[in-house]
């Protein structure tokens, strides 16, 4: 019997397809095993065909116009690994207008484009894969389609971009500044030369953005969504953090109450002894709950030439065995009209118990002010450290607060850093510590 | 237009079966959603139709007879949950012979009656799912034949027994006995009236058994697996082992080294810093390593009637699709022939390092003759404390060992626990430590 073959083409030979080379010739028999058939890379474009990947390639198979895979009628998985809205996003279009199946890891495009490119899948009856654009190689797109689909999902905390996660360990781990942690994550390749996405946070709310589409199956805009980077934690926050037990962790947050959603992200308190708190440096995780199944984690690298290429071709997988049973392109549209009219809470209504720092001179009666403004502003205070030491010239003075709407918080801060006793800005960071059933 | 209907018949409506029947009711709409099609329990086969479960059911869809089911000739998706390995594997051999796919969560029968069920499955060109039979709502089979499927799989450890790890995990927050414990678990209902099977090790190999059938695509019978209970393990174990910086948990340890495979349950101690030593209570955890992923961990409810509940929906969930896009019965089989040639190590030969407790007189000289042993034995010695306290007339001492080989290691306490001067036998508890990557 003949052995059946499908052809792929990829678009983009860096980091992430590089390693899906690498994954496919390595494990070319055990995958043909699992598949019955043989995945052929019949083209690879880029723009860059001299720099040395390690690894060995047919010269002409390779290509510098991604059109050409587009373009070509003998391959029926289009793998785009370029990142970024343009061209991307044209070659995943016309790709499928040309009955091509998609895999790609693009997470700012589906985050921003998605409801278009699954309704244009939907149209030409073609799969899309998209494992790589969330959590690397954890396979959570796949928990939230297949695994937990007898669930109610109500609940993720989802640490989500390994650069900010190893920033944040290092500062930890080291005592040292987010600077310096920065510097050491450029060094050993795990931030990019901007790393900007990153520890603003932004890369974090692309990928909620997809679990939230997958989850609700319509859109929610990564500019409606509530996010705040880690560059203003230091070194002492971490430590009080950990005084009173907790870790920072940058999260992405979703919540399902009341028929409102609640996505957030930024910089967290959450318990010391939750596992969540145990995944440290480049690693991800998503802590997923639903109504039957309770808590659920998953935990592995979110990132890396191997990684994200494990995610990358495990969807060329999957769509090979759809092509090969007939059964691709089948599926019922992602996004469906008027499945869901829920909607993101306003974010001044939600409510959190809060980290607070503030920086204050030291004179008699400033603690009085502050929590005479935070009392005012229906804030109850759980703890409070003043430390005596002096930090240029001010004492910092840590608070814990009970829950508390943000409104109401804004409008104390506000207050609080137009004092003439108080210096710099506040250091809010927001408290997760309900870890239901999280042993 | 018509909303199609998937008709699914139950046999067995204990724990889990109403947990199906609950999560089918209540999230009847999300699901109809995610399908495009409604699920339908057409009927409910149970020898107890008295027992108030706590669900409405329409009384005419409820039978003693489980047949009436296989032979249903609108039924689709035939749900095996009586457990055990007759009469469900006739009754599930009997419904593939009609054409009827499979949703099951019975390791037992799975471990050893495997072979039969897959091929049958495959030669009548229907779905098998059994999601449910491992770490219960945690979609590790989905991992490894989906998620991961671009890896190469080489090492697991998995916490895959609740009642087991709520056991352990007792025992060690409270100092308690194994029998306390166990009387504690069997109280809140994490222990069967008889927890033979969870407590001797072997509901943890069976389930081992399965992960390796998916792996190697062969069997692994469970009685060729070496398997070891957690009743031995006393609470001066775990306190020394914390002591040391470790936990004990029962491991299902699986490792690809060398062309052999090492597979082996038995209580194990593990790095207390380790992601895996803070899985407690009844959950389950896999940690899984790939070749292109790196290390991954899957943690959540490893039993209940709502987590297994959840994975044997999810399992009908996939099927349906299937059924409905036309593809059920359309996989390769799940074991081929000559697929692999790959064997168990023989146990004699498996390395490790060792955690011992010597009970012995407390005169002089007892020490050095233990210890003159091992190292006759080529073990050699990584820590030892004696403790000077008596425990019923003996002293105990613990001791850590390099890596040793299984052969010289049983040779060893042989002769030691031949010796006058030891009393009772050597309390010995593996030690895995080697936690690549894992932060």
């Amino acid at each position: 019997m003949d052995t059946k073959t499908i052809n792929i083409g990829i678009i983009g030979l860096g980091t992430i397809g590089t390693g899906v080379v690498k994954i496919l010739q390595e494990n070319q028999k055990i995958i043909q095993n699992r598949l019955g058939a043989k995945i052929k890379i019949s083209r690879i474009a880029d723009l860059d065909l001299t720099t040395d990947r390690g690894i060995s390639l047919n010269p002409s198979i390779l290509t510098t116009q991604a059109i050409e895979i587009v373009n070509d009628s003998d391959i029926s998985i289009v793998v785009e690994l370029i990142g970024g809205e343009e061209p991307a996003a044209t070659y995943i279009l016309k790709a499928i207008k040309q009955g091509k199946n998609i895999v790609t890891a693009n997470k700012s495009l589906l985050s921003t484009r998605g409801p278009e490119i699954y309704q244009a899948s939907y149209d030409h009856k073609v799969d899309i894969g998209f494992e790589g654009s969330v959590c690397g190689g954890i396979p959570v797109i796949r928990a939230i389609k297949d695994g937990l689909s007898a669930n109610r999902i109500s609940l993720i905390y989802g640490i989500l971009n390994g650069t900010a996660n190893y920033i944040l360990t290092k500062m930890s781990d080291e005592g040292i500044s987010f600077n310096k942690a920065l510097i050491e994550a450029k060094k050993l390749g795990y931030a990019e030369a901007d790393p900007a996405l990153d520890v603003n946070g932004k890369d974090t709310t692309h990928k909620l953005s997809i679990l939230l589409s997958l989850i609700y199956r319509k859109q929610f805009r990564p500019d409606d969504i509530y996010t705040e980077g880690i560059t203003h934690i230091e070194p002492v926050d971490i430590e009080f953090a950990r005084e009173l037990g907790y870790r920072i962790k940058l999260l992405a947050i979703f919540k399902e109450e009341d028929g409102e959603i609640e996505a957030r992200v930024h910089p967290t308190l959450i318990p010391a002894e939750s596992l969540l708190a145990h995944v440290n440096g480049v690693y991800n995780a998503a802590f997923i709950a639903g109504d039957a199944v309770g808590s659920t984690m998953f935990y592995g690298q979110g990132a890396g030439m191997m990684p994200a290429g494990s995610a990358v071709v495990s969807d060329i997988i999957s769509i090979s065995r759809n092509i090969l049973n007939g059964s691709n392109g089948q599926n019922i549209p992602l996004f469906t009209k008027n499945y869901s009219t829920i909607k993101l809470k306003n974010k001044n209504q939600t409510k959190c118990k809060y980290y607070l720092r503030f920086s204050a001179q030291d004179r008699p009666g400033v603690l009085s002010q502050i929590s005479g403004i935070l009392g005012k502003n229906n804030i109850s205070i759980s703890s409070v450290i003043q430390r005596g030491r002096q930090v240029k010239g001010a004492v910092p003075i840590f608070m814990l607060t009970h829950e508390a709407v943000e409104k109401d918080m804004d409008k104390a801060l506000q207050e609080i850093d137009a004092l003439l006793v108080t210096l710099d800005g506040t250091t809010v960071v927001r408290i997760e510590d309900q870890f239901n059933n999280l042993a």
